[in-house]
């Protein structure tokens, strides 16, 4: 045999090895629906944007139900910039009023999730986009400081038919997190808290909120103090003991609610890692934060 | 009796009259697919909006299996002019550079489109918003003008499955007429062109071309010589004519068109008129004109 | 315009004014069980019939599942003096022997129900006749009368497995309110309680009782003094009090019965008055007595 | 063991061993359409009557799917002659005035089929009656001689969609060959036709026509020159060289038609003999003759 | 007529009423599970097994779905003789080593269940074999006595999906009493007890275990004591009595397990009788013991 | 990071990475039937033989609908020679007399079928055993060389129904290659003849053949001459000059005739390389010769 060939059938060798192991965990969730929030840079990167997608055309394939809900600041402040229109944060949150929540659903639904759209069908599989009102999915309500911060909202009621007719047709929903009221006003909602609600309402097997930290700390200054595996009562002590502080404290909140509405794990990754879904949700190793009742 | 309740049910007796008498067109047309280009005015005027989208409801309530392509001039070019983006038009078609082309996405689908699934949904009935990514509905490729007006482009393919899957569960599609080629490119196509072919692909019972004219004219100086009805044989020998002239020869195109790929009829009408569409499709008098084989 | 042509748009512009405010009622009712008691002047006037009958096919066209139970004393009554058989009412019953039983069977099942099949057939959509024995749709007992009034039954037990069947392919059930007991007797039974029974059995969204008079009157010499809407409580205290008295105690009753098996509203409308069910069912107005829990 | 017990199980084997023998003819109609013409003798005599119709409740139970078509002369006649309407015969045709139609009508669906209706029910099949009317089954035109014999009519279209709707359910359609045109005038239909009609347009498996004799005769007066089987070409022979005659003429016609249309077996059977349907189709012997391609 | 014809005819007359009067029967057990061990002389003499099975098939042919489980000892030891294997039995129980049980496993699944399938497809029938390890249907467990008989298991858990897909599609599944553990070894199980732990599953209309014996017995040594009906509670006295006894010990308590487990009625019937099973479900007389709650 | 940690990172990293390039191959195959000949070394060698069917359950569980049919030479011979029957081959045919065919199908049904079953069950999919008879699955018809070889036999017809409702509930049917005649006489067929066969009947994706050796050779003694890809005509020009030649020609013409009947391509592989049917369907490398139109 040449030598060429030798290599690369030593290499196909080792990738079969490698698809072979991957068959536990394939049929573990097999037909199950998982909630995926993506955002943060995962989203930015192209390259690890075109990554991060093929891994949900991945998931989709192997007969997993895969259901994204994106998030999307950045081009939300070009746009604005270039609009001329105030780029404000307070408490982490976007200052939106009424003209900053017509970009806000502009850039969302007609260009972050149009993109995401397209990606996934260019990867082979099948994507659909919606935002709350498609298929009246989801409503909003104003939060309860709105003179603060203006039109982020709440999730109201959520009408999950869309999403069953489309994931078992094959398709992959991706939901951009911006609804409506009763009266037709716009709302931003933050799209962690929206992927939570989904992930209740369909009492999904997995909730996974993609972020740009390794997961939930021990020490908030040290990334390798990675706590791997926690439950609900164990995660409301850390939040008590301001362990977990900052911008984890929502997302371990909304996954809390997400348990106890029925979801069965919710994982929290670092979407800065290549592959970072596959690599939690593939592997015995796991990378993030698993947390269980 | 009191006058006044003798009055009420003088006029509530007026009306079960009329809804008794449309019957039979109801009846014509269950379960029948309408494909309708929705645009001009009618989009335009708020009032005359919302109760074109009361007539969209009120036909899918009654059992037609609606379908609605939607066109949205005015918004695209505002934007346009907010970011300084040129607004240039030639031979009646937008000039679409690359910049321009990223403004008419998010303006179609981040926000006409959303705006009218959000009417359709307060009407009472169920929209989803689609492009021609979602779901792989259509993909576009250029025109053969492309250097003249950038990226303007023309339905490629298509493929019906989702617009089945939503009209079979009663929902209403509302689709803005954007779709991208095999590398991503977004193009910007003709909605009269995309409701054509989508009309064309499904052999729909009708096509619907909401104008800003009465129809197609005998003489295009006097409005009063609207041509009710016509087919394909003399529609084309009133092109070469030239009777028929301007902006009314591409969509007499798209309809001879779709006419030839077996759709049963296709109505011009003139969305200014209020319930222009139940006027033609429900009533013996027809309003604007109708193009058969 | 020409005048005429004119004139002829503005009535056509009325029609769909009228149709678009049809759209909530419509909307409200979509695939909703209507039962419908067919009885009184509006089976016999045949103008009034025909329109009465068209009024049915409306509502099944705009989705409505309508299952329509039909009475005919008149023309049993002309039978029975043509074969000399004696015609004979106690308390408002039919006096009815073993060969007026064979009569009553024969006329309502042979005659009256086939003419209203076919007259729904006429008006565009498809019915399908039945009585008790078919598809064993129900089964008849004595009532405790027996000796006085002869074979006038009661239903004994229901299965509605036949009516779902047809409901759901689109056809409308006319039933004959005959039935036989195990032994295979005839028994004539009234057919507001066979109404009621299958409102009762399917709980339904409306039964619909089609009466001679306005509906349930305060004072009954005063066909002004019509109660438009009242619950069961009331009910039973104006029977009580004897407000509600005569023919409209067992109509009350049956009413009764049947929103405590689950029916949603109970209509009493005077079928002389055209279009009745239509104007209580599609407009706000409302013509006759709605009974509610 | 006592004289009795082995009497009844020697007679209990002696069945179960008959059954067992049927095995192959069960096996090879299994889910097959059988339309059967029931009427002369078979239907008049009571006790006849019972037999024939458990037969038929049992070829339905074995898996065949049964449609039956009835007649009725004599019970139109003695109604005919209570109500002093004359009573008249024309080449063995019921004349058929328009008084004596609505008698037609009633006697045959409000009487004969509500009755057979019933004893199916009771030999514990399930029965839905109907005639052309229902669910647009069939549609009636006139003879071409209609002014010798009056409302005799001929099938003129079949929709046979409510038909597969009832059998797919498992209940036994009985038919009666009475049926409507355009205008809503009644006809009575030979039921041979009608049964003719209804096996060619489902392309059933076997037609099966109970008569008053024996079968298609080499001598017509010698009842023992019974033709068991024979094909089309002989038919049409033996009908040419009047072997074949008088009222079986019709019968063979309605045969041949019906095998040209895709039928694959008609039956003509001597319904005055017990279990003759049985007989005929369950055995090897076979009782009639059977006429096939 | 001739003599021959005549004397056929009588004979078909004779055969037809006794199907005829198998109609009750039929129609009682339409739709409705029997599961059938199937065992001893039964299956031995190869006259009484081709027409067990064609009663088997017979059965599924009208309607009942059935499920044989079969035995097969006699094969076994033949087998275990030409390779040189002890047969030795203790208790009734055939002692299994490792090697017999490969035997066993071999002689059943690979001989005794394939010529079953074999036959029942000869007759008309379409057969599945199954064991416990097709589809999951049933793992094994060692029994508690593992030490004196060797690999002689128990049903451990049982997953009847498989049994579903197939009877629904018309099969007889045929299965061997062979089931593995988790590491793969397998185990002999008693057929009667794999039986009786399916119908459980199923909850069955019936199960049908046929032995050697007439029944359960008023006194074991003369087999005219057979007692036709018994309930649970009077089993149960009749074991502690020691009125049942030896071989009719496990059989009842297996029987009794079933009804316990919703099982509606156990029949013990003489498979050494011709037609046995016919005889106890489609006939009055009834040939067996049948114990129910 | 520890390093443990870090090299377990690492490791998990490149896994993933190789799972998402499988990718495109998982897409391109999702729901397409494959039928694999299953024999030789793989079979025989125990680790060998559970990474192959670990392969197996790998591919149904992302998708492909799987179908194994066996071949099991060795475990025969063994039996044989316990027995004391002559084992014989003559042209590479096992010489097979009455009492040996009863060998074959015990040991190949009874044993080799069983385990594969049992291991697929283990590998966490859902296997079901059938052979010929099982649902009639295929009948067998002698070889023309029945005097040379005894009951070597032919596909005869076959019935797929069995088939495609256990792929289409997600079981792996396992299928000796043993069948009967109309007589009940069994054969033992080719396992390569019979997965041609199912093959074709189904026009199924992919047939694969594993074998001892690479696959088509240049030169029979040059293990490194394989060719990769080859067409039908390419194919029977290389048998015509004996480059093809030995037991590769039965093979290359059991592809030929599957692909003419329809199926996509063959591919012979070399079934003692580890993961070989992975590495020939899920990799660009190919290990074997695939044959296509």
């Amino acid at each position: 045999m040449p030598n060429k060939i030798k290599k690369n059938s030593v290499l196909s060798m080792q990738r079969v090895e490698v698809l072979s192991q991957a068959l536990p965990y394939i049929q573990k969730f097999n037909q199950k629906i998982f909630v995926v929030k993506y955002g943060g840079s995962a989203m930015n990167d192209p390259e690890l944007k075109k990554e991060t997608i093929n891994d949900f055309a991945l998931l989709s394939c192997v007969g997993i139900k895969l259901i994204v809900v994106h998030g999307g600041g950045p081009e939300i402040s070009m746009m604005s910039k270039r609009l001329n229109l105030p780029v404000k944060f307070i408490d982490g949150q976007r200052v939106t009023d009424k003209k900053t929540m017509e970009i806000v659903e502009m850039v969302l639904v007609g260009k972050v999730q149009k993109d995401l759209v397209n990606l996934i069908n260019v990867s082979g599989a099948k994507a659909i986009g919606l935002c709350g009102k498609d298929g009246k999915l989801f409503s909003a309500k104003p939060s309860s400081k709105m003179k603060k911060y203006g039109f982020i909202g709440e999730v109201k009621s959520i009408d999950t038919s869309i999403l069953m007719t489309l994931v078992e047709k094959g398709f992959i929903p991706v939901i951009s997190s911006v609804g409506a009221d009763h009266s037709g006003q716009n709302y931003n909602i933050n799209a962690d808290s929206v992927a939570s609600s989904i992930a209740s309402a369909l009492k999904s097997s997995k909730l996974i909120l993609m972020t740009d930290t390794r997961g939930v700390l021990k020490n908030s200054k040290n990334p390798d103090s990675l706590i791997s595996k926690i439950n609900i009562i164990e995660a409301e002590r850390l939040i008590k003991k301001k362990i977990i502080s900052g911008g984890m404290i929502p997302k371990t909140k909304a996954a809390i609610s997400a348990l106890k509405s029925g979801v069965d794990a919710v994982h929290i990754i670092n979407g800065n890692l290549k592959h970072s879904i596959l690599l939690e949700v593939l592997t015995n190793t796991g990378i993030g934060t698993m947390i269980t009742k």
